[in-house]
This record gives C-alpha cells, sequence and structure tokens, in this order.
C-alpha cells in the first residue's frame, strides 16, 4: 500500500508516520520506483502498536526505540521482547533499601511468580510502592497481611486471565503475538484501571453515598 | 509543630512545602507569634496526600487545586469527595461516538455498578478504551464477549476488597477517611499494575519462555 493508505490504516497523519521514519521507528518501505514505497502488514502492525503505546500508554519517543529494537531482534522469543518491552514502557526505578526489596521478593514469591527475572526492575518498583504504603502508616497491621493474600490471588487469576486472551494459542507468528502481548499490557492495563475506578465509585456510593 | 519539623515527617523538602503554600494548596497555619507558626495533622496529612498524589500519581499542581478544594468543602460526603477527587485525578477524557458509549454503559451494568454516576467522566474514558481495543480488531468476537464476564468479575472483586480495605469501618473523621480513599485509589493503582506486569512475566515465560 501507499503512504496515504497506509497512515489511513493505522490512524495516524502522513506526518506522524514520517516523524517516526526520521526517528528509525519503522523498517524501510520497499522501493517500487524512485519515488514510489510500497508498505504492508509489517508496517501497518508496527505503526497500530507505536500509537496505541503513544496515546494510550503515553510512552516517550526515546523509551519506544528501544522497544522497536527488542521488536526487531529476530533471535529474541516472545517472552524476551515482552520483558523488554514492559522495562521499556516503565523505566528505571529507585533503588530501594534491601528491607524494602527482601519484602517485595516475599512477596513476588507468595504471589507463586517464580519465573520472573531475578533482575527485573519491577521488583525495584515493588519495594518503592511497598515504601510509599509503609510511609503513609498503612500496609504492616495484621488485616494487611492477611489482605495481601487476598489481593495477590487477585492479581494472579487476572493476569493468567490476561496472558491467555492477548495470545491466542494458534498464533504462531512471532511478531503478531509479540504486538498482542504488548499492546494487550497497555490497553488492558488501562481498561483495569478504569474499570476499576468506576467499579470502586459504585463501592464507594453504597457504602458512603446515602 | 514548626514548620521543620512538619516537612520533616512528611518526608518533604522545606521549599516544597512553601510552594504548596503559596499555592494555596494547604491550610493556613496557627499563628502563635509574629514570626512562628504552629502546624497540626491536619496540614500533615495534606501534605502527606500531596506528596503520594504527585510522587506516586504524577498528578499535575493545576489538578492537586481542584482536589483540595474538594477535600475542604466540608459540607461534601465523603463519596463526593472521592468521586471529585477521582474526576480531577484522571482529567477529561475525549467525548466518545454514542455507540461505544452505549457499550461502555452496558459493561457497567453488566458489571452491575448501578450506583456509578450518569455524569461520571470515567464512562467516556472507558468508551475511548473499549473503541481503542476495537481499533486493534480485538474485543469484538465470542471469546472476547464470554472473557468480558470473567474480567467483570475478577475486578468487581477486587474493588469490593479495595474499598473495604482503605476505610477503616471504625474511623469517623471525614478528613481521614477521604486521605485513605484518595490516596488507596493511586498508591494501590499504582501497586496493582505493578503486581500484574509481575505475574504477566510469569506466565508469559511459562508460555514462551522455554
Amino acid at each position: 500500500m501507499r503512504i496515504s493508505e497506509l497512515a489511513g490504516a493505522a490512524g495516524v497523519s502522513v506526518a506522524t508516520l514520517k516523524y517516526y521514519q526520521r526517528e528509525g521507528l519503522l523498517p524501510p518501505a520497499r522501493k517500487v520506483a524512485a519515488r514510489l514505497a510500497e508498505y504492508d502488514d509489517t508496517h501497518l502492525r508496527r505503526l497500530r502498536l507505536l500509537r496505541v503505546l503513544r496515546e494510550v500508554g503515553e510512552v516517550p519517543v526515546e523509551r519506544l526505540r528501544s522497544l522497536v529494537e527488542a521488536v526487531e531482534d529476530a533471535d529474541a522469543s516472545v517472552h524476551d521482547v515482552f520483558g523488554v518491552a514492559c522495562d521499556a514502557l516503565h523505566g528505571a526505578p529507585p533503588e530501594p533499601g534491601p528491607d524494602l526489596r527482601a519484602i517485595a521478593d516475599a512477596l513476588i514469591e507468595q504471589g507463586g511468580w517464580d519465573r520472573v527475572r531475578a533482575d527485573s526492575p519491577d521488583r525495584d518498583h515493588l519495594a518503592a510502592l511497598v515504601g510509599a504504603i509503609f510511609d503513609l502508616g498503612a500496609g504492616q497491621d495484621e488485616a494487611a497481611q492477611k489482605g495481601a493474600a487476598t489481593y495477590l490471588r487477585l492479581v494472579d487469576e487476572l493476569a493468567r486471565f490476561e496472558i491467555g486472551a492477548f495470545a491466542d494459542p494458534d498464533e504462531a507468528d512471532r511478531d503478531v503475538l509479540v504486538e498482542r502481548m504488548v499492546v494487550g499490557q497497555v490497553v488492558y492495563g488501562e481498561l483495569l484501571l478504569v474499570l476499576r475506578r468506576i467499579a470502586e465509585e459504585h463501592y464507594s456510593a453504597q457504602r458512603f453515598g446515602d
């Protein structure tokens, strides 16, 4: 397809498309004549991925670059790319104190998530949040300890469901799977937060509204 | 307490504290002498609230102002303030098409959340996300319809659990409850996303890692 068709199909302007090209975020087009470039589904998929990450995930362009590098590394497995993509999307966490990090690691173990990389930055993200919750004077009494088990179980159920829903078991194309996983992470992450706010408005009204 | 003690207890610098004062985000101090101001738990609570919203929620200062106005309106119930706070935290959504909005309303009904305001901006946020998911060619087949029921049930369970955990049933102080609810929304929202990423890394490794 031509550049204008590609832009239309992906829902971006031609100017945005050219900007992504200059930034090296799109694979090169196939030259069919001196001034005529031909685009295909690879470009469309990449463009939709970039659009969602920018619009829904509000990912800055610098971070899109490391994501694109991971996607373009043909030797990386779906899982490898997914890990790199998640890291790129969320930036580097602050370094936590050893005590908080130990608590974060224990929570991950309690969740049963033993396949998480030992050097996943999300371990430090989690430690920082545990610190923020402790600073607020919450999260350390017996009720909180009990609550943690319920909470981890709910998150586990949710994550298992989502990974199953993102990745069609019949889909063999690595690039399609990567797109589904990364976009799923971002879009369904937003969806989760919005639905949670809606449900909490409901329960807040039930509890405090009358 | 003195200004330096207050800043230390809240974990912010004196400069930040003075900045919030100039921006009208803190209640006035009690003047105990010409050049001596005395602060109390009200200030500490407000400052901790502002700090969490800025640091964890990355809420811009303009939006903090509408939040503070809601918190300071003594006639507003906990639920009223919670609603205003949630709206202030998340900005105005784009106006969705009527079809998407109808789908969003139907999802909220399917979730059983009948206490959600008819004019809650989250209805439009949800509609926009449904649109983004449809644009990706997802969310419209039979499997997705079935999945929605599972997903809504999980979110419902999560929200019910969180509202119960945020608000101690014995707590009668409106301002304390408001702080817990708003901070809970933001901090536990981040916690949810981080734990979900961690759990999804685990399930992605199980599925694609070998």
